[in-house]
């Protein structure tokens, strides 16, 4: 089995970037962790500031993959353009969040992702991208 | 651990309610493969289609127990009350719902639920109750 | 032919609350006429203030009945889950309102309980049961 | 008894247009239906595309009449002119629509004729007219 | 003078719940107060979670009290029910909150009771009980 | 000097139709006073409650006239194409109204036409033509 | 006959302000016109860039004139206590406007006082105040 | 190949009408130009002010034409009544406007027929008709 | 204890405006039942239709009072300034309203005032000052 | 003549992305069949996922092409930094779309690029960018 | 040069006020170091909390400064009128604000008089005035 | 000291794109201006068209910089992605815009990046850069 992870803007600086609200662990130092817990699985771990890039990598890995982890960042909340990319790909795709939306700015309430991927998973901290992961071992 | 699970409205029908969204099995039974599969939690279940109790249960198991797992159906998108009685107790909840509201109708985009739970799993079907009950294990 | 009619809040105080709009029989003194009229038709007859009981009843009567008419008062303008249970069963649904809502205020004017029902009948008085107890003679 | 009935805009075409929302019967065919069950009853019919048309036949009617049913079609949503023409004339004036409006396009759930009429009949197939004329004989 | 309090979700954990907002005093300790400081009127006291229940009891004091007041929770924003239920019976009825609504989430500054009743008070702690209770005095 | 009247729909039953916002004297009976009044111009008149007529007859008069006078009725509130046409033409277009439609439903408050003509004079009663005529003297 | 005329902010400046929208006549000039020609009417004259001075002189004048004429400039917009002034005195209100405010900036279409005046004459220049007076004279 | 052309209000104005935005040709003599250059296609003209005129001639024609070009002017925007009769034929039918509608007043910006047609060209001038001539070509 | 009273635009008038809606009592009037019934309170009163006297008032105040009572009027609903005073002084500060705000025009129920006071009296007649001084008495 | 064809994101896997809405050729197929058609003109092509690499494209084309056409793909949407990019250039562009955007999701209802193109042409599949490449042969 | 600063509501208070918003130093104090600082410049200082007299005092230094900096408080979020009163006058007006209002309320978000300023400068403390005075030396 | 200046999308343009609202003189050309005026500070100059780009950058410069000066362009109306760059980092952030954003299209009112920069400069044409660069010498 192969899953793809994609990271979306300003994740790249997790671990430093407000701490408070994302912890402090970079999400490098996660992926170990994750390659250790999830060993029957392939991780392939990919992170752009670029819009673009983001969909050019869903294009890349969306029919080659078993499955498709993805934290869009702030661009779960304006790209209609990732939420298309998704759709045009056989991949099942997961939408995490770290921290919950929910209870932050209302801009971050609406997501173009939601009502195009398998399921979200939001809130957990780094443990999103783990229960994201795991539910690709159920089915 | 002790975790409880509340359902609210309707999905006392679940197994014959619309199975082309919410699948044809009871949630007794997947309750039963739930028990054996985390047979180190204790885990205590209740539905009601009634606000109310809902928020009597809250209450009752919010100060006993080590985790709420909560879809309270359609009462997610209404109720100010539920939301407020999460906010009122001291055992962290987590909001589930089976399928992708996203995907459905615009009223159903909207929880007031979200912003107090601590995370939410939406649109795994049954597994999302899974994920929930996982992620308790992770902290 | 077995045909349920639901009453919501406050509709038990119909004959003294606000005669004005709703006029002055109470509706037990009209479900005796109707019995009368609509003789070949066996008539059941449940109010509630709550909005728990009335999903209930719903699922109660939605699998064994030809037919419900349901006032729901002002749970109309406010809950999904009742929504949700008239699409949760097999009976057909008819909704009925006494007044006329749209020339009240403006929160009346929206239904969630329309779109979901087979037709609605409003204004007609208490005779708003009557042409939906006809509907159902007509199929 | 003298009851007018008026239709609006493409009602025409009704039998030939969306059969599997209107269905494949022509009014004018009913409409022979009708006068044969409410053999008591004196039935005016006319059929228009032209707004103006309809508010000089319900000026034309509304003197001389006991009662008006009106399907207004689209004008329903978007004409004033007719609401207005409807408070300007003494008969009581039912509305009535085939199919149900509020389970299509949002634009279709605003009737500007709801608040001035005395009562409202949605979603009833062609029975819609035949409960309108029969809620003229209650009264 | 007979004047019932009724208090609606969550109030029951009064004392514990969110104490920074609510205060850390129960409402039945402070119940014990007002009867002191009000010993010529008969306080009759209810409480439910149920919106339902709230009102069936304002059914049962609406015509047998000289006032009543009801500080509704949550339902104060959701409920239309409560309100036609104010609307339906003949005593005054005060809208009472013990923190200032129009502080906290603008969800909650928009009250459907506010425009029946007769009255309000708004952010006094627990002496908007008093308060209300004075106001039926005066009158 | 000549000045078109054009009335719009249901200014055909001025007199009978709601007097107490409307007045009990027909146009037909108001306009011989003002030929009488404003003996030294040449009054046109026009009514109908046909949108494309009235579109009809402002490209009709709109290019032979020194002034229009339009009461456009519900169309005020609901005619882009009215609008154009008054765009269209070379002769000013004075806008009335008979009653307040300021203090009247909030869908009356708006007018299509108020951006493209010269002037407005509401409120007045019958008068308000007057005014309006009054105004193309001075100039 | 004593007729007021009401000015508000920044009509002072008439004349020289903005005159392609305004022209370039001071209103102390026009109204030496105004008195010219109706000289039957005893004109009292006040202008204020102040709301509280322009309610004060509603008080002042709303008991002991035969009528007031007001141009609220941009208070129109965004006063209701000028709005509960009118509705608190006697004598009847006429709103004008010197531009025609519905072809300018949106925030300029909504009037507090248009609801409250007897009417409103709108657009024709400095000629607004007298078709204004002459509406007096009608009554 | 038989292509109707249907021209809304005040189209029939085209050639003097605001020619900054319209041009200076009338479509009559335009549509000798269209018929030279597609002198394989029979063409069909039709223009009215008159919604209605505009509904009954797409019945018309949208039975017995190879395609329907319709330029419906202001009624684009206010005209559900004409969306239903592009639905309700078998011609397929394109939309064109001379202008770019949505360089223009925020109202022309949203077309009630824009999701009925087959589809649309805007803002090519009277090269509009000419492009959806050869699109029927195309196909 | 010193605790002034603020009253803002037209309510000069008390007594004569409007007074079914505030009753027929002068303030001054009030004012001295008041003196009486809360002797051990000193008193202190303004009134002014000048949003900025009000203003200079809340900062004359505001330093060397117990309490501040306001009743802003219609600056209420517009007032930013009044807001930012009431939160740039010391003093605490009592919103009241005479009549129910939230059953009159709904421009009336939002008050700026309210989320930076510490409490709101709403709907008591003139008995709302005199609870409004009572509160000061419990604290 | 040179022409520009820019295809945003997404529109790369045309052919294979969701076929009922897009068809199943690839663009570069199609450019083939453009290019033999419209030996004439010289084509210039260009797709990206990245809106950064658009803006970059219609800078270098903008200056230098007879005319550009444009399907911005879900940027139409969101990107006013390409519909700036398109207002700082000289070559005229023409927005084009394969599907129609009017009968999909709301999101897709409203263009960024729209006011600024000279023409806007959808819904007729591949053949929106012939339609385009023609009315650039027209002027 | 002269140049005139304006300060709008609640400003005399500050230095006192919030003063982990707005600093603790008063403006009387700032504009010392601001006049030694620009010892070239002639400042003119007016403060009021009336909205009326700031549009005097813009009438006053408009037609004779060569420049006015306003920070117009609370006033900039609700005053048409001043807005006016600087489109009226003929100096260049800059307008300021000490705290970042964006980071605010959102009913502080929008300024009335931004869109007729030459420029606006926010968030920099006391040292928004020193900018604004700076800009009118670069012109 | 060290200041990096960022400038977004069209702004390489500058100086040929529509130079009546941004002036024709190129970013680089003043870029030379501001070195020698401001000669004690090290200038950093980035442009991209890029969103993902200027995020890159944000965070290459946030963190080694005294102070960054963004002018985002469009972007500034859209992104999310970049206000969340300008939060990750600590160096300070200046907003300015060349243009008057607010006497613009009202898309360009909104700026997602004010809340979270530390000040903004609006509308003084390319001194914008000088006053913020001048705004970091003051601190």
């Amino acid at each position: 089995m192969r899953i793809a992870i994609l990271n979306g803007p300003n994740l790249n600086l997790l671990g430093s970037r407000e701490p408070e609200i994302y912890g402090n662990i970079s999400f490098e130092t996660y992926l170990e962790d994750l390659k250790l817990e999830f060993n029957s699985v392939e991780l392939v771990y990919f992170q752009s500031n670029h819009e673009g890039e983001l969909i050019d990598q869903l294009h890349l890995f969306g029919f080659n993959c078993d499955g498709i982890i993805i934290n869009a960042g702030a661009y779960t909340h304006t790209s209609i353009a990732i939420a298309d990319a998704i759709k045009s790909i056989t991949a099942p795709v997961i939408e995490v969040h770290i921290s919950n939306v929910y209870s932050r700015e209302s801009y971050r309430h609406h997501s173009f992702l939601s009502s195009v991927v398998k399921g979200s998973i939001v809130g957990f901290g780094l443990n999103s991208y783990k229960l994201a992961l795991q539910s690709f071992l159920y089915k």
